[in-house]
């Protein structure tokens, strides 16, 4: 665990190869081991391989990027950071074979515990993926316009995107990101 | 880590073994290898050996629930389940050696990124624990009084805890939780 958690990084860059659906399909199984409030599991996957669909998906985070987070994150990162972000928002979601996108189910849940409730599933979802060889990342922008992905991909009102997960084998291997010690955010007593 | 993620369970009983420090330094380590928005790492954390402070703690959690998450649960789900969370939400917490209290800097960090920057770090620290053979859990009900946590634990008022995880060596081994097959939540497109 510990060496997988070191691994993970938001992947940019994929090759061509396919992503066998067992792959898929084992790695959606973990994700779903995840805990939830009162075990009410409200997550709920779309997986996309449609191209077509992965273009639009992919034209949406552009568009939640361009829309104001890009202006912020140009704003208020180091350029190195905000180089690697902004290569990531408008190209590195439609260039992944596979599209995973992580919804909650809002009846299943009380809002307050919606996000303990579907992050670790994600987080598992991210993890398993590495454990599998494949790239991933955590992107939340296309969310921005819920109602266009629910729409999309003829998800009920009441199904609530969170997150589009990239999976794909990466054409590039990263090394572990920075990260402060945890010396710097841990207080004992 | 597909093996790793079948075993987290939500312990609610511990042995009296202390967890050592060099254990709760690795397991934090590897939480903070989560990712966060624009790698902000808004995660704090605070590691609470101190008895007198779990007590106070866990009189926390158990207000909370008695003043209102006991009522919708027992109305709610089924009594089984309803049994094993009044356990827990009762005992569980104040009965670990150790309680990790997670933050989140809402200076580092926008509230619409809140969650995907603090869940998959709160995963991470639950699933190392398995690694290193301790039981935990994901537990909220404490933050329902975070003013009170917050002056327990001298907190910041920009410092916003977010779960209590309980850590501690596993009295009662416990089998994988019951899921849905990933069928009933999966579509492909």
């Amino acid at each position: 665990m510990h060496e997988i958690a070191l691994r993970q990084r938001a992947h940019r860059a994929f090759t061509d190869r396919p992503v066998d659906e067992d792959v898929i399909r084992a790695i959606l199984t973990t994700a779903t081991r995840a805990p939830s409030a009162e075990n009410t599991q409200p997550w709920r996957f779309v997986v996309v391989r449609d191209a077509a669909l992965r273009a639009r998906i992919g034209d949406l985070t552009a568009r939640a990027w361009s829309g104001g987070g890009r202006a912020w994150a140009q704003k208020s990162l180091p350029s190195g950071l905000f180089a690697d972000v902004d290569a990531g928002a408008t190209g590195g979601v439609a260039a992944a074979p596979v599209l995973v996108v992580v919804s909650a189910d809002t009846t299943a849940c009380v809002p307050a515990v919606l996000g303990p409730s579907i992050w670790p599933c994600v987080q598992n979802l991210l993890l398993a993926a590495i454990a599998e060889g494949l790239g991933s990342a955590l992107t939340t922008l296309a969310t921005a316009f819920g109602d266009e992905l629910r729409t999309l991909l003829d998800l009920a009102p009441t199904i609530a995107p969170q997150a589009v997960v990239p999976l794909g084998y990466p054409a590039v291997e990263l090394r572990p990101g920075r990260r402060r010690p945890i010396d710097d955010v841990t207080t004992w007593r």
